[in-house]
């Protein structure tokens, strides 16, 4: 069985076994999946070993693909019959795989998806000339689509995706980021490739221009509650689970929502801690146990998930004008499902 | 006066003064490289002021523009009337930063154009991300242009581009690379952008399928040509004149052809130390000097000079089928220019 299949294979039995509403999403376009797999496979061969090798180790490591999951089924729930969206789909997981090798190397970050990152075992440099040819492969299988349109939508996304990560790294440390900045940077690095691959995938199929920033928005606000609720989970026990190992930003000195409103509630004492542990980052054994009994303590996780509540709701307010059907209230479902996985 | 403004005058003035074929091309498309210019530096602009100010320095520390000129030369050569060919030469010399600025970390060099390295200044994790943001603005530049062939041509190349990078990196240590490995790396990682440059001018012109081939021919050999001399450059005295550290690929432990060549004729005592300062990475006080003497005295460098003649021999000949005038003149020029610069 190749990589692909056995990808399919355990994501099926995933589905009969927790059934959760992205297995269902899965399911409504497995078909479309797999030929996703398959390009994605073929895509990222290459004469010189090591490409594929080093690609491999993050793309079969047990991604969601959720990314070109919403490429998918915006396509199809606007009657798309062609093929172009596979490719789309497949361009969309590159350039999320291109942003992840690259944010490996720039992050120093030791677990990716439960297993050791790619710059550990092949070093910086093939990461992040990996990360470069994924790249140039993923506007490669978009001129394919021939929709210009379709190139400018995620051309415009990668932009916004390294400058949210710039923007980042200059809240590292910074415990006079604000709420806002957090957004900024949320919105920009996470939730563009949401709106870009949910739109993209409307695009291709000739939606009309109303639909399209429908699923734009949806998108973009998914993107938001995906990514608040990441942050929160990074302050919980629930490593096994997200296959990520906890207290990752908290190790980087990340300034996430859960420090954000964890330091405003903060007696004088906490907030000495976190200007040790973040703004110092001096850390040391016990911290993290600490760090995360104040976010909980404080309310700080409960209200981070609160806050992706809200967008989530945004997210399923955005798809009124979308045709209805199995593959919108599975969207709806999606929604919805992102931001119960905290508790 | 802007940054633009104040690189033009300082081109004009050195053509005014040595006026070599470069310079000469350079002023019969001194407009459109002025509006080039201005285009980069408007595109590499972001609310994040850390991307321009890293960018800023790259590309304002007097690099040649010789690709984009290639852009805008066959372009003009083809009797092109539009301003699309002004947004595809920021977008070529915006993958050739991306490029230099992710070299930079793959490489640790510390010099890059005679000025400190932007990984050195700003830290290896904004220069990834910078030039990610720049290779995005290229894609963002070329679909403005709207020619899917121009699209399909660059984003190949920047494929091309990153596979040679890693293939560099497979010879690095390594003397049993072959003189064919070695020009597998130089087409494709520097190479290919040469050809790419000159094929998209000539494309977005509307050139006929062999005027806009015989413009890539011209460009992959004139870059094999191009590289050959650089690396022959990178074990003589001129780093002045370069702009470039002499012996960085010396102690990158690159396998280049002097090298190779310099190993082929190497006496035992030579060839053990060939094997200490390049296989092992041994290196210590006085063997780049060393170095110098047993590429210089074993003929490789001549040698090394002879093949670059050959490839740019190869890119004059491409031209026999594109139209004569002043422009044409100055591209052959510019093949002979560019072997001319070793001794």
């Amino acid at each position: 069985m190749t990589g692909a299949g056995m990808a399919i294979a355990a994501r099926t039995e995933t589905a009969e076994i927790g059934s959760s509403p992205v297995d269902r999403l899965f399911a409504l376009v497995a078909g479309d999946m797999a030929a996703t797999d398959r390009a994605i496979h073929e895509r990222m061969g290459s004469s010189i070993a090591l490409i594929p090798d080093l690609a491999r180790h993050l793309i079969d490591s047990g991604g969601k693909r959720l990314r070109p999951l919403l490429t998918l089924a915006t396509a199809r729930l606007c009657g798309y019959e062609g093929r172009h969206h596979v490719n789309l789909a497949a361009a969309v997981e590159f350039i999320h795989s291109a942003t992840l090798l690259h944010d490996d190397v720039v992050d120093a970050s030791s677990l990716r998806r439960g297993k050791i990152a790619a710059n550990v075992v092949w070093g910086n440099k093939p990461t992040i000339l990996v990360g470069d040819f994924l790249f140039s492969q993923a506007f490669k299988l978009m001129v394919e689509s021939g929709s210009m349109r379709v190139l400018d939508i995620l051309a415009s996304a990668s932009a916004i995706i390294a400058e949210g990560e710039v923007l980042q790294l200059k809240s590292a440390n910074n415990l006079a980021t604000t709420e806002a900045d957090y957004l900024h940077v949320v919105s920009a690095k996470t939730a563009a490739l949401f709106a870009a691959a949910a739109e993209a995938g409307a695009t291709i199929a000739s939606a009309a221009p109303h639909v399209a920033e429908a699923f734009r928005i949806y998108g973009e606000n998914l993107g938001v509650a995906f990514q608040l609720v990441d942050d929160a989970l990074d302050y919980s026990g629930r490593q096994a689970q997200m296959g990520k190992s906890v207290g990752d930003d908290f190790r980087e000195a990340k300034v996430t929502l859960p420090v954000i409103l964890a330091l405003e509630r903060a007696d004088d004492d906490d907030r000495r801690f976190w200007r040790r542990v973040i703004e110092a980052g001096l850390q040391q054994d016990g911290d993290l146990r600490h760090a995360i009994a104040c976010v909980e303590e404080t309310g700080a996780i409960r209200e981070t998930q609160d806050r992706a509540r809200r967008y989530a709701d945004l997210a399923r307010a955005a798809l009124a004008p979308v045709p209805t059907g199995h593959l919108r209230d599975a969207l709806i479902d999606v929604a919805d499902f992102c931001v119960g996985r905290v508790y």
